[in-house]
């Protein structure tokens, strides 16, 4: 009786040993993490309707953590799925994934330095993806695009698909054409941005699009723009002072 | 006596009975999406003091459901009354209907492909209304416009009795100018809006506010514009994934 | 002993007493719109920690209520203090009172017609009180402006003593600049807007910044805009809908 | 054995007895101003992730206080930490200070007439920071920078090390650039904002935002613009009204 007992509870809880077992505790930091992205980049007004953050999985560089199908402000850690960087999951919950994922799996692909990504619709960053005038760094926390963003243009693969990057081979051309710099715009569409941290990509989502607003309110004026200049990428690279800000501002609310 | 008490609980929920018979359960679900749509219309700025949003009633496509006149983020299913398209209503508890009303009626008496309708006066939108650059889709969530948007000018009719829509006459001139379009601006006023669902107007109204910011920025700048072109109307079309999003919000708050 | 007691009553209760006679239910009923009017500017970003809002004493035209000076969003009608139209008031609490309330007593001495005032300093209207492009009605809420808005300069005053309208002197040229018209500019400075009751100043002093914004926004994207025409001044004039969805909206929070 | 009680006791307590004598009720009643000033700036958006408010101490104009590394809206008096005047502080508590923290130390060495200094990012100025159109006084409350606001450019400091001002030299240079003005401009970086008390930096701070948005505001439309002429400078310059309307809006909040 007792045995059976215990052979049932095995049953019971085998798969949640398992699974606990499965994340480092490096593994389980960077969940929080994602999740704590999700609601500041919300919270921000960087992540609307639309748009989604990932971290690479500390425990193998060949899979990446990204929420199921989810508003980005109530994103909880169980709501987050692993993936391959074919964007393929194990998981089978029945819940609906992000239709572009492939961003996130074709970049961590070809970018090993890359442990965070995140896909944006911000509204002034998108109006450079819709016009001739390229965005560039107007301050010191925009130093880090000094080199420039490349404009991705989904029309190469015709229009008759539209603009979302919903497969793989979209995907790979995105990543492409990142190369070795910290985000693309996608035109008449969005933008990704890359990171070595969570806390990296985050601040740099917020300010590309402070910089998008500055940059946009000067010209509109008419003025003359100063731009940062070359070799002064010494700066604000980490945001981890305003990731612990941001953090604590959402225990507080 | 007992009879009696019989007869009268007859007279007293008779009518209950037979209002809550008359609703199929598909009719009562879209009352409840109407008022979500409401909620989330006035939480993401589109309706404020004025503007409204209504739904054909799917068991009878002679009939719309539109609020009482009320602020829309107060709406619920008790306020929404039922119209047949001349505008009229059989219910008559002495409140205040909508004055544009008759924008509803006459738009689903010529387009029985439209399920729902809004009427807003977002700020962005209406500076299209005003000036002499046409609104163009500029990212993938405004493919739905790809054919332009006609501007209806109530002018035609005088000036002496304003601007508002609020006699049959005007409603029709106005869904006349709709023709097939997904919406139809309202020259110094405001924006109609059309689709098959309540998620696609709502969708399409907030897209249509986000297309009229980003052009606006990128034309202020001083930008030449890259438009969409035409074959890319695939994408984006049902807004059903942020209807998700919309309304699960509206409950976590 | 008991007579005692009854006359020692008398004179502690007879201010009180007076003072609730001295209200009729008109002016009782004034005063709470007017906590309501200060609220609801405040809410709509039109009032900020400066302006304010004013009301005619419907039982004696030669008398305005205003509040002591105090946060709007904070005002209660125990805030409320009655001046005459010199701007004296016999209350003696020990309060502050705004400065500037000279706008409101020589702007009732000149215009019968005004029951209330507004003075702002909303940001898009006052970006008009300091550049060359004249604001103008651009949607139909705005008609009530359509025979144009005068701008007064208190240079005309030298500059040694700033912008204030702190005097009778300074307010008088302002009642005169006014006219027979909705509102007055104040050249780099802000706006004193004025109707017929507290829902149409509340209404002109939102649909004025919106309409600055509107029109802005288009000019900025370098449009020729198209402005109402005369004879269209019949259209959204009393704000009373609009009154109930911003009374209620206060409410609900 | 009663009198080691007593001792122990004299131990444990001796700290907080020096402390508590060595704050005059003036330096508890500017702590306490201080943390005000750090949250109204946070509720109006002045100061966010970054940037920071000081205020010399009164007890000995050789110290100053500034908050331990940490959210503005978040701040308490326990996190206000005493600096000398070349921003080195005895208390060693292992919290991190900011980094920036010499733009307030130079500036009061140099300039004994101020006695609060804040340090923020605002969008609008910044945009002036970046742009060939001089930031100048267009509304009453602006007047006080009648005089011109020079910007200083870190770049005269070659651009290897970043735009920060992290060390003594680099806020020497910023403090002469400051001259007897009341602000400057920090190329492509932020503002550096100083007054003779707390509401009047935090006022100074807001109009100052609030000017370069109407003054872009009305540049973009084309408009010519009408700026303060001199002699306007007696005006809006203590904002001991607003500071008291945006302390009591804390307090209901």
């Amino acid at each position: 009786m007792r045995a059976i007992f215990l052979i049932v509870m095995l049953f019971v809880f085998l798969p949640v040993i398992v699974f606990a077992q499965a994340r480092s505790s490096a593994a389980i930091s960077v969940i929080e993490n994602l999740v704590a992205a999700n609601r500041i980049l919300a919270a921000e007004g960087i992540l609307s309707g639309y748009g989604h953050v990932s971290a690479r999985n500390p425990d193998n560089p060949e899979r990446y953590f990204l929420s199921r199908s989810i508003a980005p402000e109530l994103v909880t850690a169980d709501d987050i799925v692993e993936f391959d960087l074919n964007s393929i999951s194990s998981d089978s919950q029945g819940y609906g994934y992000y239709l572009e994922r492939f961003i996130h799996g074709e970049i961590y692909k070809v970018r090993p330095d890359v442990q965070a990504v995140v896909h944006n619709h911000s509204p002034a960053v998108i109006s450079f993806g819709i016009g001739s005038t390229p965005l560039r760094p107007v301050f010191h926390q925009a130093a880090f695009f000094l080199n420039g963003i490349p404009i991705w243009d989904y029309r190469d693969f015709g229009t008759a698909d539209g603009a979302l990057v919903d497969n793989a081979e979209r995907g790979k051309a995105l990543a492409t054409e990142l190369r070795d710099r910290p985000a693309v715009l996608m035109r008449n569409h969005g933008v990704a941005v890359v990171g070595n941290s969570l806390p990296m990509v985050v601040g740099r989502s917020i300010a590309l699009e402070e910089n998008a607003e500055m940059q946009s309110q000067a010209l509109s004026r008419g003025d003359v723009v100063i731009y940062l200049e070359q070799n002064e990428e010494t700066i604000g690279s980490s945001f981890d002072r305003a990731w612990d800000v941001w953090k604590r501002r959402l225990n507080s609310n």
